[in-house]
């Protein structure tokens, strides 16, 4: 999937919304533990119940591999579902993935020519070599860590590099590498007021924010430094939807608690024009 | 396996050689092909003929990954083999993950107790409670990522923050997360005459250090400056051994290129004492 359908996507769906499918057995509702396969049946009736209220959906691929083999095929069928029956969502696996050239190019093998991902998280640390690998498939998109949600990212993201943060000199140097136009950001939501000078240096890529919710991050805020002319934001929540309720109506109150962001979204998008 | 127990067998083995089990479909012996499970024939056949020659292997996640469930099928008995056959070995799971807190749980329960390696090596971009839920398992090692082997090593990590480059930033802040005692470093080859530098930070941690070999490291020169009363050192070759020939003698070519840097070490064992 381009940019420019993802664009499309946004203004039909009026929601900017991508929703984590971060799942944990211990915290999915009882009832379907004793299935085969619960956590495709928690992910495919998640998405059933909220397809057009979001426009991206995001397994964090820890969650399936600390299953095993079993949490692969549990991946594997979810991305099929998606690609499948909603093949207008983009999909990002959050993989957080980085190595060498050659061990890069495996990892993008594995999750856009097999898993038929559109785009991957990857970290910067090893890296142009590292990752320019990714960004050499036609339409999918590498979205590189830059400033995180968590507490540790001040630990060295923010330090700074000859006067400027490590984050902007990641940034800016990402700009350089070689098609530089399948690049997007992870930028946390806790940081909303570092958003207006990120804009500053990429005005034009897309931003996949995480942090709203569960983590504490204010929609209104990102949206009023980060968005752009065409929205270039991806706004994550996986605790606050897919957790909502823990009973039998499990998707109607994922579906219930995505239709608030979407209702904020679009106005913020009416609001915008 | 803790360190001491690591220790005793490179002095029993005269060795401290780590093998890279980086399988790629298209350069192993095309005889194997044919097999339910060329992935794992390929690396029992390894791990049989150069045993007795290495301390540690370690196989490269990226390169299982591509295969989807097949690749994580021969991880598993991958693992399985040399835990149940040679116990003594010490096991690194080469995955270079590092996420927020809950979800670097995730990765270690995938690495530590379902997969049941010593060690996994981690990113450190995102900081301090992304490496620590890693550390809190006894007797297992976090391996984190200073100064890798490949060029985009320079993009970053050589950068200067305050005076002093990002990766010995990495290095030291590292030291005060809680269990540091169950850190070791990655530190490429091609860069020996940083180590001297390192050492002054972190005298006895133990390095892992890849690039000797295809990537045009030197093992006498990583030796002069890295090595430390405990050895604390563990050399990984990958390419160079396990694809010494492509033919039917492919395990037998592989002892050879093992034995020859076993001898190596020897030399330096002794001379070091």
């Amino acid at each position: 999937m381009n940019t420019k359908e993802l664009v499309e996507q946004i203004y039909k769906k009026k929601s900017f919304l991508c929703i984590g499918l971060d799942v944990d057995l211990n915290k999915v509702p009882k009832h379907l533990l004793k299935l085969d396969d619960p956590i495709f049946e928690f992910n495919k009736a998640i998405i059933d119940a909220t397809q057009h209220l979001a426009v991206a959906y995001k397994p964090n691929i820890a969650f399936y591999e600390a299953y095993g083999i079993k949490g692969w095929k549990s991946l594997e069928k979810t991305i099929t579902y998606l690609n499948t029956n909603y093949p207008e969502v983009f999909t990002i696996a959050d993989a957080k993935r980085g190595d060498i050239g050659n061990t890069s190019t495996m990892y993008a093998k594995a999750f856009f020519e097999d898993l038929q991902f559109d785009s991957i998280t990857v970290a910067p640390y090893m890296g142009k070599d590292s990752v320019e690998p990714f960004l050499s498939f036609e339409d999918k998109h590498t979205i590189l860590l830059a400033l995180t949600s968590n507490q540790g990212a001040f630990d060295f993201q923010t330090k700074k590099i000859e006067g400027k943060e490590l984050y902007k000199n990641v940034i800016e140097i990402s700009k350089s590498y070689h098609n530089a136009q399948n690049l997007m950001y992870v930028v946390g939501a806790t940081k909303a007021e570092y958003l207006s000078e990120i804009r500053g240096i990429i005005p034009d890529s897309f931003l996949l924010v995480p942090g709203v919710g569960a983590q504490g991050g204010n929609l209104q805020e990102v949206c009023k430094y980060g968005i752009n002319d065409q929205v270039g934001l991806l706004i994550n929540s996986s605790r606050g939807i897919i957790y909502a309720s823990d009973a039998e109506d499990y998707a109607q109150a994922a579906a219930n608690k995505a239709l608030e962001l979407q209702k904020q979204m679009e106005e913020i998008l009416l609001f915008k024009k």
